[in-house]
């Protein structure tokens, strides 16, 4: 740290993400990328000529792209926002709609709480229930920014969009952040409430049913006001935020909607043998439409757990947390991926 | 404008970029864009296997490029930050730093005044001389955020390093942000001022000279401790914040500097022919060690110069600024390109 940081940074705690090893190779199951490839189409789609180009600014207004997600989920251009990866627009969420305080629960995205630190807002917690469930009863009347993670990371669990409808309801004077990242993998999603409600803001990625973790692309749904005070922060501080090959194979991404389809469902298969296979081993796992699982054993320590597989060279994700540490996240990665895991799993505690 | 958005930006003026036009084909000479793709050996790295890759994050260290850089530049990797674009580090720059207040000049990039309005930070534009050099002793002492592009946009006009020097040197509780975006085209760069100095930082881009404007790639040069103060704004906001394209593509960059070094020599060249030519027509061109020209005529109001270069084609960038507005900046293309620009302004205006 150096002696010039702004005073309200300097005991400020960043966001930890994930391992991103270089020591060796991973069975890589820690920060739920896809096991996917981009579509062939995405592939195809980079070529010389695109490279050549890099030598021109991206479009800042991202017109194709966003009449290409328009297109998709139904709704008006104007209702699309795109971002440096999702991150981005829960950052600029948090920015623009913090003023009045933020409510989220206390096991969730760990990033809210460092935006919330961030922004020097005062952020309220609210313990998940016992069974790890959100009670939304508790998010309603707030008029502070809720944000909340359907399904939830990193339990997997989902909210009923009748519960989502109810949290907006009831805070008609701030805004109702719904964190959809991990939506495609079974979860229902809340966009269909955009275009009755005035403070939602429904976010994506493209980062894991898109396969593009690595292209740092995301995007949200909102009414055209929330959408331009989102644009206004952008222009204040990176114009050009997202990069001119990831705008175009996030258009032919959306072009290839079957493939993407088909492998969330390929991925749901195998949560499904996953989670069977650690329920006959006694093993606790939430209920998830992720593309991960949350899992514990009483056979292991949750860090002893993740250390003993890291060291046979699996990779999951351990959080201290002490309500949640006796757990693993684990990404559900391809079909053989998931036989290795299971297999060293009983290794380890049989 | 929703009735969410936080109080303080709802009266903020966001930065505007420079038209990105959709509407025809022109001789695009707006926004100081390289007119060379980037090198052969750039573009060929490129390919199925890294566009596969993109399913994984970048590594938000940014190891291989950070070492490559400070490699090249004769500094420690610790002395080296890589930010998505150089709007994200001057961004970051003025949250972190500008605590105490900034201080720019009343001409320069645009972005500096939106930044110190982002953060409400009181800020000082100190008038160039009347004949827009930067006199570096109103710099001093200031004891706050000083920002000054070295070459000035868009001037294009150098202040020496020995004035850097007096800057940093009286400022000494605050940083010195010296924007060095355009510094390969004849600058002379104040790095080595960052081994003697821990409040300079030195910011740089490889949008221009490097030829890769959509790759969103900025970088920065400064004591180990300011860039962990802004690797923490930048965990605390966007960690992935690169594209692992971009990443790789960068590193490819520093191995092919002599292919850049080339291509900076030809602007210059192209920018002494072009200068030349101007002041044959009696035009005003500020001295430039730019890839860009700020040129004005008596001929022709300003405003009126550049819709008349925009109908017949040819896109210039102008700004309202009254102290300015008889001006337009000239981004320097290639020879071709300077030739038609200059056989259509005499069109124009003779």
């Amino acid at each position: 740290m150096s002696r010039f940081l702004k005073e309200q940074y300097r005991s400020m705690e960043a966001y930890t993400p994930g391992e991103q090893p270089r020591d060796m190779q991973y069975i890589k199951l820690n920060t739920n990328e896809s096991p996917y490839p981009p579509a062939p189409s995405v592939v195809e789609a980079m070529n010389a000529e695109q490279v050549e180009l890099l030598r021109l600014y991206s479009d800042p207004t991202a017109k194709n792209l966003k009449e290409k997600l328009a297109g998709l989920y139904g709704v008006r251009p104007e209702n699309v926002f795109v971002s440096n990866g999702s991150d981005e627009v829960l950052n600029f969420a948090f920015m623009a709609f913090g003023g009045q305080g933020a409510v989220f629960p206390d096991i969730s995205y760990g990033f809210y709480e460092v935006f919330a630190e961030l922004y020097a807002i005062n952020a309220e917690k609210i313990p998940l229930e016992s069974d790890f469930s959100v009670d939304y009863r508790k998010y309603c009347g707030k008029n502070q920014l809720v944000v909340i993670a359907n399904p939830n990371a990193p339990t997997g669990m989902t909210i009923p969009v009748w519960q989502i409808e109810e949290i907006v309801k009831s805070n008609p004077d701030a805004v109702v952040v719904i964190d959809e990242a991990y939506v495609d993998f079974g979860g229902e999603t809340c966009l269909p409430l955009v275009k009755k409600y005035d403070n939602l803001l429904v976010t994506r990625t493209f980062s894991k049913s898109r396969c593009l973790a690595g292209g740092r692309l995301g995007y949200a749904f909102a009414s055209p006001e929330i959408i331009a005070d989102l644009e206004k922060i952008k222009y204040s501080t990176n114009p050009y935020n997202i990069n001119r090959l990831t705008l175009l194979l996030g258009e032919k991404t959306v072009d290839a909607e079957d493939y993407y389809q088909e492998k969330c469902r390929k991925i749901e298969e195998t949560r499904a043998w996953t989670t069977a296979q650690l329920e006959e081993l006694g093993i606790t796992v939430l209920p998830s439409k992720a593309n991960f699982i949350f899992m514990k054993t009483d056979k292991m320590d949750g860090g002893e757990l993740y250390k003993t597989l890291k060291a046979k060279g699996i990779l999951v994700r351990h959080f201290t947390n002490p309500r949640i540490c006796q757990f693993n996240r684990v990404t559900i990665g391809t079909k053989k991926q998931m036989e290795t895991f299971i297999d060293t799993l009983k290794e380890v505690i049989l």
